[in-house]
């Protein structure tokens, strides 16, 4: 299955031909660090091709787990300002650091790719950097899924740090929090960000708050209102979130913003808790993977087998089918 | 099993022990019209309590299928008021109507039943009038698929018509679609709600919309706003979404969104969308319900082998132990 050795590599074809990787080639590239490799593998995991399996078992071995921060807000808010002048400071630090802007999309209409990763083009020549929007694709958490998997490839490739951006509106935030290890919620002075957040749960998931655009008016009065939001939280609570002050685009509060990452970072391991929700979170993306797997068994059951389909619709028994179909095990 | 019959129903503790039924009294006491079975059942759904589908099965034969509208929006658009004037409007029509309020919470607190049921109370002595709160237990989708079986019992239970609302923020919106047949989506003169729809995916799920509260200055501007966006989407659309004003409050413009819902119910069924949104329906239910099944085998499983946990946290391997697990099919 060598074919693709027989292209001359200075020809003309040879970038298509390198889009064409078989396997084998692809696990070669991706070990010596062939970005391109990288950006397939991301890609399968998106649209949900299991074959990228083969690959994640073989690079098994060498998994690290990377730091992953995730950067939720309202939009307008400035998180990919934000997130650029992260990534700027972990340069300085040599730390190499992969952005994930995830997009949760309409299911219904599909989506695109987002345009705005255009502002984080300072970074494109440099190899320790790398920037990529996900969007979910069919069904509900299919982005943690996806997220989670590009993840550990990420690891394996050897990114230090993973950066999760939330695009969307709504869900995705939480979907975010289940993954990333320090959630870092981004504020306006705009008060009616914070009452948005506070509608849909974003509150309880923040480890750090940040309020950017700390130059404009009603800074001091958001912070000040956030404290005292934060001061019913429930007792017992040992990490207590920080609220910090940034003015992204002037990269003002950067280091301070990572050196809480880093507090944060520090209390889950001395905790206990690092340990804990790593292994919540396996049993829990166990549980959503299992869900994918048995969703998939139930497409094909619907479109192979015209009996079975055609009951569902005169009975209107979805438990029934569901679960008849579930009960098979593995279909050879 | 009649063991509840030993009761004499004038003592007080007759109601006690109504609330205790067992599973044949339920069925008994749904057929005979008990308001009291029906919100059981809607528990033992909401809670995913499998053993509600012995009812539904025996209830299969007289079930027809009720009307279904979602109402959407931000929060402070005035849906619920909307929606109380569309109830007032169906009771003048004779129709019984059941509302489903469904409210996603945080998966990450729990959360509460809604205090602006109260503003429904005046409906509250009619029993042909039913409303009720349901929340999102769980995972993603368990909302969609709760409010699935619960519309199945309100018709079983004779109900014409079901008003969906939606009370959060976010992916609750895009669920309420997936089961509703026609979708209203409720904006207001202040444009910030439409931005935030655009952003969220929200205005290709409309079937009608509504400007409510338009007597408020701004509502010519967002209306002429909205026709321009909607004059922008794919050709070969065979409905054209309405645009409509009303004043809720003043229980102005309902009479207007009531023939617009059933004109485009009417278009449903005379273009054989109606049939294909059923079946389309059916099938993605019983994909749902199989990730249900999915999910709670594999926690099942780890809760009960502590060998299958321990080897899933050593080796990091969520695909492998998902297959693993639904391979087995029906465990005995």
């Amino acid at each position: 299955m060598d074919w693709w050795w027989c292209w001359d590599t200075t020809s003309p074809y040879a970038s298509w031909a390198s889009s064409e990787l078989n396997d084998s080639d692809l696990e070669s590239r991706f070990r010596s660090g062939d970005v391109r490799a990288l950006a397939r593998a991301i890609s399968m995991v998106e649209r949900r091709d299991p074959s990228v399996r083969v690959l994640e078992e073989s690079l098994r071995a060498q998994r690290r787990a990377p730091g992953v921060v995730g950067f939720t807000g309202a939009p307008g808010t400035g998180k990919s300002t934000l997130v650029d002048g992260v990534v700027a400071l972990l340069r300085k630090k040599s730390s190499s650091v992969a952005v994930l802007a995830t997009d949760p999309n309409s299911p219904f209409t599909g989506g695109a790719i987002l345009g705005d990763r255009i502002r984080m083009q300072r970074h494109a020549l440099d190899p320790k950097v790398f920037i990529r929007s996900m969007g979910a694709r069919g069904h509900l958490g299919g982005l943690s899924l996806a997220t989670r998997e590009a993840i550990r490839l990420l690891g394996a490739f050897g990114f230090d740090e993973v950066i999760l951006e939330t695009v969307g509106v709504g869900q995705s935030e939480l979907e975010v929090a289940a993954v990333a290890g320090t959630t870092v919620v981004v504020l306006t002075p705009n008060l009616g960000d914070g009452v948005q957040m506070i509608k849909a749960g974003i509150l309880e998931i923040a480890d750090i708050f940040v309020v950017n655009k700390a130059d404009l008016d009603g800074h001091v009065r958001v912070m000040t209102e956030l404290r005292s939001m934060l001061s019913l939280a429930p007792r017992g609570q040992i990490w207590k979130p920080p609220i910090l002050a940034t003015i992204a685009a002037k990269q003002e509060g950067i280091e301070e913003l990572w050196a809480a990452v880093l507090a944060h970072r520090d209390h889950l391991e001395s905790s206990g808790r690092a340990r804990e929700l790593a292994e919540q979170r396996l049993k829990d993306e166990t549980g959503e993977v299992a869900a994918e797997i048995a969703r998939n068994r139930v497409r094909r059951a619907l479109d192979e087998e015209p009996a079975l389909a055609e009951r569902l619709l005169d009975e209107g028994t979805p438990y029934n089918t569901a679960e008849e179909i579930l009960d098979r095990g593995r279909q050879i």
